[in-house]
């Protein structure tokens, strides 16, 4: 008997259930009995709230439909595991649940808090002595994975953000007086997301005019002199901002403006608000028309637009992560690592999840611009690959078609 | 010498380049000689700042990617004509420089306030005499002009927008915890684009809760009570808003936050932050974690979702405009003429400016549904044909190609 389970945590991405697939159609084909997911992650195990994948996952459609539904088909959650130390409690439960199963392995999909998951089931069953392995998956479209080349999610949200920014910039300079657009890209501390809007430019496009990543500390006198000098050229002006990017003071630009904030289970604040701020700042000092633009969530669930190269890449992560859990590795996280830029290739390494959980990486400061304003080729060169090919929705009715966890099968008892 | 000239005025649409390709074209087969373009509108041909398209056009792979760019290709302005008396100068100067091009048509794509650039135009040709041909070509995503059964423009954008709810559904139901999400679509005293969330619902999406229209007076104490009521069963909700929802004592609701206002040329308040405002009241009286989503300008100019059906009557009216101007018709709109459900058939057919200009459609009460939270299915009917097939981007180098207007060959002297 050799039963996997996997489970899907942290914000949704497009291609986030492509490795769901890739861990599904990998671990049947590799003789396991049964694939079973947690619904909503680990809380939902907790809960004894699991499902038989082979229910409702039936037919090739069903898969080629997997593919192509954003957010996660199983559910998701933020929930952290406590310290093992005086919650031993916790970890027997979710051992007894496993057991109970007949689980072999145990995949997570998901970003930096769901690795922290895997690290300290992993540290718990080698505590205890469990020959259950546990792999992580990698998912975030932040891109703010350690040791990893980049995130499979990452590279969708880029296409979209990109092909999003050209479609705003010939929008944004249509009139014939100036319009100062702003638009407001998802990175809480990394700015590769934001950065992704350098690629609309080109032999058809403008471009963007300022780029700002949260790696830089802003200043918000810059930026009115930034913007006052290209409105000086009486023309229409566009710019990317991350959600995430910092005054001086260590204050977010956004919690300048009056607004609600919101601080979910793992402590991080609920960042909007940035683009409005900095538009009625513009709109305050030039009186010209000005434009917020919040990408919001449909930069993590636009799966109509997804990148081949991505929704590959995710697959082939869940792919390879029951690959090494079948030959004994645990405590892993399926890396991607480059091995040629042209022509681009990726393969999967895995690497030991205590050096990724919990780390952010952050764009490199050699690669923006001294002034902080723009992002250099270097990091154009590095997203390019990743947005590459496509993958077309399957359109019923004029619309994207998604499939849905409908039948549940839980163990509840 | 047979010329004709053509411009784009008003907000921008993803297909409103396919009825300058229909104008464009159809002029060529019937004999034009020149097709000039105002760069900016009528406000640009004021100017004297015009071109000659076929510089720009030069073959097929231009225009095919003229169909699939966004935004007015030859630049647009709101820039209104003023009364005729008192300001026959500004007429006889417009009539001069079309005399000089030798110009034998006009045609105008926009909307409710271009069709009024058109009738002021052909009633001053009446008065002076001159033989040019005004012809007006709809155009606006807001689905807003009265006797044509519907606007090119309207169907892309309900695409993009049935589309991205799917998948804002997707995304808001991930959590085992309830969501509120506000989605905030154009539309200021027209329902049409919001109701085109209710095509999100079918097999595999759960739909939009709640629909608020600006047809119908916005209770902000029901409002509350509607999603009270749906929170009850513990769960996540999605509502879909009208940009220009109002109280009862007329003021909108995005007035009720603090913001800065804007008023155009035409004298429209800019709208945002509704959404935010309503998502802000949801927070403080229920304590669920809410979200707000604008569409912001990204439903006009996603021409990434363009439907077929819309890009072909874009294209169509652009030729019928040029066909009845020809056939010496003069200060007509080019109107849709439903003809047939199902099968969906559209024909077209002028219809006098006089009726169209300045008059605004909104959605008959009859389409909504009694508590005003939601759309009755001949609403869906409608939209549903509207949407249908596809037209994919020119995908280069991982992102939508478009076409810009580089040279300028202006008449200028």
């Amino acid at each position: 008997m050799k039963n996997v389970i996997v489970g899907q945590s942290g914000g949704p991405t497009s291609v986030i259930n492509s490795s769901l697939l890739g861990v599904y159609k990998t671990a049947l084909d590799r003789g396991a009995d049964k694939v079973y997911g947690m619904v909503h992650g680990i809380k939902g195990l907790l809960d004894r709230d699991v499902v038989d994948l082979s229910i409702r996952l039936t037919n090739a459609v069903d898969m080629d439909l997997l593919k192509r539904t954003p957010s996660s088909f199983l559910g998701s959650c933020r929930y952290k595991l406590p310290d093992i130390k005086g919650n031993e409690e916790t970890y027997d439960k979710i051992f007894a649940i496993l057991n109970e199963l007949e689980i072999y392995a145990f995949f997570y999909i998901g970003g930096n808090d769901s690795m922290d998951t895997i690290m300290r089931l992993t540290d718990y069953a080698k505590k205890i002595k469990s020959p259950i392995k546990f792999m992580g998956v990698p998912k975030t479209i932040d891109n703010d994975l350690a040791i990893t080349d980049h995130t499979p999610g990452f590279g969708s949200a880029a296409k979209y953000i990109a092909a999003t920014t050209k479609e705003i910039i010939r929008d944004g300079l249509v009139y014939d007086y100036p319009v100062v657009s702003v638009i407001e890209v998802m990175g809480r501390n990394a700015g590769w997301l934001t950065a992704a809007t350098a690629l609309a430019k080109g032999e058809d496009c403008e471009g963007v005019d300022l780029i700002y990543l949260p790696e830089v500390t802003f200043d918000p006198d810059k930026f009115i002199s930034d913007v006052g000098k290209l409105l000086k050229e009486d023309r229409s002006v566009v710019i990317a901002v991350s959600e995430g990017v910092k005054i001086a003071d260590g204050r977010y630009v956004c919690e300048l403006a009056d607004h609600v904030d919101y601080v979910d289970a793992f402590g991080h604040k609920q960042l909007a608000g940035t683009a409005r701020y900095l538009a009625g700042k513009v709109a305050e000092k030039f009186g010209v028309k000005t434009r917020a633009i919040e990408l919001s969530s449909l930069q993590r669930c636009a799966s109509h637009i997804q990148a081949r190269v991505d929704v590959t890449e995710a697959y082939n992560v869940g792919g390879a992560a029951v690959k090494a859990a079948f030959e004994g590795l645990s405590g892993q996280v399926i890396t991607l690592k480059r091995v040629s830029d042209d022509p681009y290739m990726c393969v999967t390494e895995p690497a030991d999840v205590h050096l990724i959980a919990n780390i952010e990486k952050k764009v490199p400061l050699e690669w923006i611009s001294e002034d902080g304003t723009n992002v250099k080729p270097q990091l154009v060169h590095y997203i390019f690959p990743l947005i590459q090919a496509e993958i077309a929705p399957l359109w019923v009715e004029g619309l994207p078609r998604h499939i849905r966890l409908h039948a549940k099968s839980t163990i509840k008892k």
